[in-house]
């Protein structure tokens, strides 16, 4: 277990208010709509000190701390929030919320649907990254924050954090993406689609009505899950982390059990996610990531941000990461300094592939940690009443390969 | 439709004697085991100018001219074999035989099992590349061939080679391995696991047991292909092939149907391709894949050719093939200089992914022909009767994007 966390805690809700349908890009609209939220470290007295924390394709409003009195249900993001972490919960005042769409709180496709009574399936209108961001901003306004100190999150939750500094930009000083893109290339499409493909071959899919049945299209889901995992991966990290040991044989068995660590790997991690995520969310979520596309609609992706030139920004890509490669984040770098705005960028080193924003926490600690320090100082942002300064920590305890166990959970 | 075609071909078969039942490396056996083959070109006097290309994971027998007078039934290596292409049928006596396991007339998991009267299903033993190569040289054995000028082939067609290289080296000349390994990386396995989990995760695959039913693994093995769709592009192929481009759509729908043109063509070609291969025999044909390693059983990939010292090599990898990328052959380089090999290596410059070995024609005509030019002198293997040298020809009318819609049925 690591250390220095922020401890127990519990999952909030914020139902919007009924009579204000919460409006989507689709053109249709959807209520109620409830966020799950979580919340750690103490608001400052002039409300400057928020950082919105934004989660990916899987990820909950749980990102640190551990929930219900369970030891065991670490935040996904544990290794980077709480006191003295990256983001120091003494200092400031951290949020978490789960995306409309998904399964862990918020208003999704398992919700029910108050014109039927029943979950509504595919009846759930098609969310966007814009959607889920204006839920966000919603929230926001419900707990009294002006404007976010940071905005900040890796992969989907990238996207999320460049959604609010292009198209929120009045309401964060900054914005910290992290292993993502400002749209999906093709195959990164492709790579979704897959997913998508594999569960509408389940037949327990059934076309998304499957909440009231006895069977659901779990078989669908792993596989969907398989393929994800993979591109979260690299060449080198599935070397060393699998290579071509077989498990638990001296030699091929000839026959098509699980044999290599790597299948044994990639089934039990499949069949894990069914126990834990929705086969509908995950088709919301994955069709929200292909949508997302900040060139549109001049084309510009420089012309994004013409209204953000005073959000500074700290971009951060991972050199084995091939499924965000780092040539996505240095057109990001290239839009933004077009804009006129304030952007340091950095290719961490890494052999983790994508799973690195969750890995590569010493130097993710040293990264944000001093882009924060900078903004603490150049906002004038102070502390909590009763703060009392420490040096900075990162969880030396937990080894890269150890983290990877606790990625596999998280991504 | 390419010039300088060998025209209307027929598949013939060979069907093993039935008193040596076939030995597989699993330590099981075979039998009746028949190969699907074709022969472009004539044998010359001596039986010295015979060429064998072994395919890859879906291939045929059928690698060049048009089948049963059918001129839309081209080989899947038309480009390159045919007079006066690269593989030069004026001058050679062309091979090709479907691998055992496969489909495609060879004996594999839908052939009759003689012990039931019904088809094998997962009652057809495993097989490996170095089965499928021993029942390629019993073919060449009935041929009255001694021993071959070439053996060529890309991807699963490239281990084939090294096998026949490593294992048979007094019955070949030479050896072109093509975007191929020494043996999968655990992200290979890991591919290849995903695609066969999703046949296990069809209900209709029936654990093998389909093909007296109704419905087929269709669901599945279209999935299956997708994901292998994905590994034989290149992102920066899938940007000129397809972008963000939508299917004859203005704007996004918000719903779930197909609407990015990579979504389209994915699905098109993954139900595509259940009209025309056996999801059993995707099973066998990647464990087959999954199983090779000819660093086995020493550890050592130069000792898997300690034999082979007599064997000129043409190594040929292409820069953006991720599936196979170049390092897997700057080993299979190393290690054939450090034991003493002739070998020729080129990375060749190409976005086409792991697809360029079936699109970079004119680079591979010029490469294999200059090689089979040098083998021609050194070995003074004379032309068949009546051979009258012309200029090399490659076909000059079909664009590299063209070739990738041809592709798109042959990998």
């Amino acid at each position: 277990m690591t250390t220095n966390t922020v401890g127990a805690v519990s999952t909030q809700y914020f139902t919007f208010a009924e009579d204000e349908p919460f409006c989507l890009e689709s053109g249709e609209s959807l209520s109620p709509v409830t966020l799950a939220y979580e919340t750690y470290g103490a608001l400052n007295a002039d409300r400057s000190n928020a950082i919105l924390i934004c989660h990916a394709l899987s990820g909950s409003a749980h990102a640190a701390g551990y929930l219900d009195g369970d030891p065991t249900k670490l935040g996904w993001w544990e290794d980077c929030i709480g006191p003295g972490k990256a983001f120091d919960t003494d200092r400031f005042f951290v949020i978490c919320s789960n995306v409309i769409g998904s399964c862990y709180g918020s208003t999704g496709p398992a919700s029910i649907d108050p014109g039927t009574g029943k979950p509504y399936g595919l009846n759930f209108p098609v969310v966007t990254v814009g959607d889920m961001v204006r839920a966000q901003v919603k929230l926001i306004d419900h707990l009294g924050i002006d404007q976010l100190l940071c905005v900040a999150g890796g992969s989907m939750g990238g996207m999320q954090v460049l959604e609010w500094a292009a198209h929120h930009p009045q309401r964060v000083h900054s914005a910290i993406p992290i292993a993502t893109t400002a749209h999906h290339s093709p195959m990164l499409i492709a790579f979704s689609e897959v997913g998508r493909q594999a569960i509408y071959a389940d037949p327990a899919w059934n076309h998304g009505a499957y909440y009231d049945q006895p069977q659901k299209p779990d078989a669908g889901l792993a596989v969907a899950r398989m393929v994800g995992h993979i591109t979260y991966l690299s060449e080198e990290s599935m070397q060393v982390k699998f290579g071509r040991r077989l498990q638990g044989l001296e030699k091929y068995g000839y026959e098509f059990d699980t044999e290599f660590e790597v299948e044994s790997y990639l089934k039990y991690n499949g069949h894990k996610f069914t126990r834990r995520f929705d086969a509908n969310s995950y088709l919301y979520v994955t069709k929200a990531m292909d949508y997302f596309d900040l060139t549109q609609p001049t084309g510009s992706l420089a012309a994004a941000f013409a209204d953000s030139t005073h959000v500074k920004f700290l971009v951060i890509s991972f050199t084995s990461d091939w499924l965000y490669p780092s040539y996505h984040s240095k057109q990001l770098v290239s839009a933004l300094t077009a804009a006129g705005v304030d952007v340091t960028y950095l290719d961490v080193k890494s052999s983790w592939g994508h799973d690195a924003f969750l890995l590569e926490v010493d130097t993710m600690t040293n990264l944000l940690g001093s882009f924060l320090d900078r903004l603490v100082r150049e906002e004038h942002v102070t502390a909590p009443a009763g703060y009392i300064p420490h040096a900075r920590v990162t969880p030396a305890t937990t080894t890269a390969l150890a983290r990877t166990q606790l990625a596999d959970n998280l991504a």
